[in-house]
């Protein structure tokens, strides 16, 4: 059982509150000589951070991370590797005036009726500031994995719907993603979700999100029969992020309307190379990776905190009603794109050292 | 680490090939004193059965369910209670013709590629055949949870879209679910249905599906943060059920369409209780369950196995092609319905069992 | 959490009861391509047989092992391998007259306050008879291990006291520990042992023992820091048998009443080889096995089962007495050896797996 | 799978090496509502403290804790504690000549043989610094004990040998073991200890010792079969601890020189109260708490590192000998006792918290 952990082999533990003094995690199960060293956890970190656009929220969070083990003459010693960001801009008082409500779409009310506590600082443990430690997590496993595999392994993620508005995946440009504020991968449709999104912070709303994460390289026989699937820990890596509410893989929920002629993936051989004609399937096939590239998508519901007047209740019962002002995103989804490639990055690392160990002679 | 393991507290192992001498399940963390009977677990086992109808397999499995441990005059101990199913139906001949080659679409090749094995006796452990255990699992679990909670704690499945065709959720009618071969809970859409999967049937092709479960009566509370959050683990859930490649809580991928207006669900009190003005979350809000109902859906992408000819390749290497004859169903996803239920018994029960544990005084 | 689990790459799962209709395991994360045949575990399962001698138990359980999945065409597949072995020699009535009392020594009192049933039948599942499923997945254990490892893998367990004798360990003689009924290593102190015994057998009494488990061939760097270590998980494995009360990793208990010097075990190259001058640490510093041998010894207690009267109370609070008759070994102690022998490949296994898993590159 | 981490339910996750900028670790699993400060910590990490008197370590480890999250207004939030102790006294130059050796009775070898890695300063990770962390983490579960139990649960460990000098058990004075440099619990045995300690210090050498744990107060009901038995995880508990080779739970080792009428305890009823009459079991049978006092004792090895020189290897494979001047405890067995009654606090909240989880209605 571990409420605050993830992995089976290589696992994160993350802790802290997004007002308290730090956040942080403890890395487990890293394999030992792997250069590392703070600036690539630094550099993934970076992707997350708000403030860097007009899109994302203003705060500064300054994500700092400090190594505090696990690391010795720039390698790892194959020990727990702790990471800390200490918390900076903690503005507690932006939240005295909901101090007692419950804000709808949030988990204020849920951890209220679980824990019967009311941490009502920017949403304590629930606050998205969380993710942080998963980058950082995540920014470990992508370098162990491109020792492991090498170059060819590489993951990517992007935006592929703006709430209303879709992209055409044909146009995915993969040096065009980390040169726009919204991780979109389709230029054609760039100039459109900028007057949008514009629209949506205007008035006060907020918009929901697609983001997909490819990942190349993969190896094929990475996943295990029959609870260690593959898709089933990217389904619940994927679900375990901040306001994610679907998962798909390849085709995901679409597949329920192809014909088998349509979905099922032809195999052919090409020289010594297997080859598909298609990827329906994501490239996991029952529950384990066939060498195809892995495609994930998720979709991440509206910010919940809007201008707009919601009602609700209280603490003590009552009927109210609560509109957020402060500084809040139009659509989180964005912000999600590097946190479901460092989960992408963990659960293949982790599923990787699984297979070392059951399936190598 | 647990590859043939699913749960926390309340876990079950499934062990078994479908052309084996017999498949079954050890559940463990049950509690003592549950009044459980053969025939409890039978009925749910039954729901499953192929041959039921011209819409599903015409295998003639049995499925009879034999207690070897755990019950002891009539209730359980506590230990772990072991239930086995003898194997009658195994007709390995018909699996002589593609001995070696890899169905598209079916993990044969991935097995293959991890294991250095081809069990071609119908799929060996990817069979489906695998989910019966799961059924049996589950029918503990619901009997356990009907103790615990009472008579409001209720589970129902519907397939809510065959292939292309759709139904209407507000005719949502649970009393006509059980009684058409489709579990369809809208009786204005039937006969279009039966119409529309005939004709997949006799053109030798399948089609997806997809099936929505709600749970009723689920006490607020259940879940944890982070990582194990009741989403998640139900998003893993009913991943790992054989063919399924999207799942959804709530309004799932669809919620990325929505504004923060429309999503978020509003709170009210009526006399004493906590009431929703939607259910957009799915009845999960931060990964705890808020007191509403819980609603998940999944695709199941259509059966591979179809008639006609699909390229593929062999064991050896070489380009070959494939068409299955044999019994298979037209479309999958509607014997996913029982299974998906078993699996939200399972994962509520663990998280009561959890919450138990960790907030009870 | 794992109740009835042991294990965690290759893990086992056992269930029964003595009086049940069978009892069994399943074992996973068994590597595949292994060659095993019932007739490697039936092996294991007869050194623990009852009824062999007239210093054990004279009940007649025949053990018949089953292998019911997870291995195709003689070897391993990957998938969980179940086990059963059906209950023959259930002589229930035997129990009636204790039906309502708690035995001292055994966990009847502790089982029915935890659960708040009493399962009267022969211990239930608290039976020693459990540990034949343990044997069984000894037995795999120990197959993937000299696959992986090679001839010089080897497990040997002996009993090394008997009662308040025991025995000079200079004399440890392998091949003479499997001919004799004690499994004693020392021929010079056979006769003694012999004589010691049946009289405490005619005595209607009973008497502990301890045993010891060596493990050759072990390989440098198996365990890890700092809750997975070797050790750790050889106390864990040897202290769930059945009366196990204590547990010495080489020097053990007598450790406490060495110096530096004549403790740590001074180390020195004979060619390429690495040495030690002696083994006080068992094979295992740091949690870490250094290559020498494993030596792990474990003290059972005398059987409770006596013909002595003892006081006692029964299921309604009142003061009471009990005397057992029927068949029960003198010595339960002597039927642990195959039991540890068992647990040590289990654990080794799982270690050896672990270390691929994460050290391997 | 959890290398670095301790626990089911109650569980803490350690991390840092002695000469890294800090050490500590995250509890999670902890229940809400709790009362907790920094003191509470504080006052048991003070126990272990080296530098208290000429018969520890003179380095001066200061160990002040330092709580980030978890914690809201005063009391535990459910959420996961992380707690920090930075690192002042790291005097590495002491190192520098052992750098390239492997110190016989240390971990240098094995670490290296695992992990191809070479972190001389103080032992790295399998210093036993690590086992600050876990005094911590004992803290926590020790309130959250006195919380649920009550005024009745406590814990006492105490010293019963010291190298070749033992005390008698009958003069057990819990007062006065908090008030000696040796925990020791016989008043009439200090003085001889206290000369026998010096002119083992003199000698430059160093002893081993006994330390007993007892556990008041517990619940019968506690632990469970088969593989998480009570007696297993205090055994796995206890063997964790740096130089640990040997535990007994109750009469342990001994017990192999009964005979079943000395070694069974016999039950009887006073007033409503179930009484034993000895506790040879150790407050456990079955792996299932009685309701007695648990009692857990180890051996703890001689301090390895020593004035004389000995025997041993470098990195290059070369043969050469060592001699460990600095400062190092005559007999590390005293500095284990507050460590020994945290990890008896950590595991019986663990299962206190699983039997709530499986057993309560």
């Amino acid at each position: 059982m571990s409420f605050n952990t993830f992995g089976k082999i290589f696992r994160f533990t993350t802790w802290g509150e997004s007002h308290g003094p730090a956040i942080g995690c403890v890395v487990d199960g890293c394999p030992p000589n792997i250069k590392i060293s703070e600036k690539d956890i630094q550099n993934e970190l970076n992707k997350r951070k708000p403030g860097q656009s007009k899109f994302t929220s203003q705060r500064k969070e300054d994500d700092k991370i400090n190594i505090l083990s696990g690391i010795f003459d720039g390698k790892t010693t194959g020990t727990p590797i702790s990471m800390i960001i200490y918390n900076k801009d903690m503005r507690s008082r932006d939240y005295e005036t909901i101090k007692n409500k419950f804000r709808p779409g949030h988990a204020d009310l849920t951890y209220y009726k679980k824990y019967g506590i009311r941490d009502y600082r920017g949403g304590g443990r629930q606050s998205a500031r969380e993710t942080a430690s998963r980058v950082a997590a995540g920014a470990i496993a992508k370098k162990v994995l491109e020792n492991k595999i090498g170059k060819k392994y590489a993951v990517t993620g992007a935006v592929t719907q703006l709430g209303i508005l879709g992209c055409n995946l044909k146009n995915w440009d993969e040096k065009f993603i980390s040169k726009n504020p919204f991780f979109c991968p389709d230029k054609t449709i760039l100039k459109l979700w900028e007057k949008y999104l514009l629209s949506i912070r205007k008035a006060g709303s907020s918009c929901g999100a697609i983001i997909e994460i490819r990942a190349y390289g993969i190896p094929a026989g990475l996943g295990a029969p029959i609870y260690s699937k593959l898709d089933m820990d990217l389904a619940s890596a994927m679900m375990s992020i901040n306001a994610v509410k679907g998962v798909n893989i390849g085709s995901g929920m679409n597949s329920a309307q192809l014909t088998g002629e349509e979905n099922s993936d032809e195999i052919f051989k090409m020289g010594k190379k297997t080859k598909f004609k298609s990827n329906n399937a994501g490239g996991i096939l029952g529950g384990i990776s066939s060498g195809q590239n892995i495609i994930v998508s998720f979709a991440v519901k509206p910010t919940s905190s809007i201008l707009t007047s919601r009602k609700t209740i209280d603490k003590f019962g009552k009927n109210t009603s609560i509109s957020v002002k402060g500084r809040h995103d139009p659509c989180v989804g964005i912000r999600a794109v590097p946190i479901g490639e460092a989960m992408m990055h963990c659960v293949i690392l982790d599923h990787y050292l699984m297979n070392s160990a059951q399936c190598k002679s």
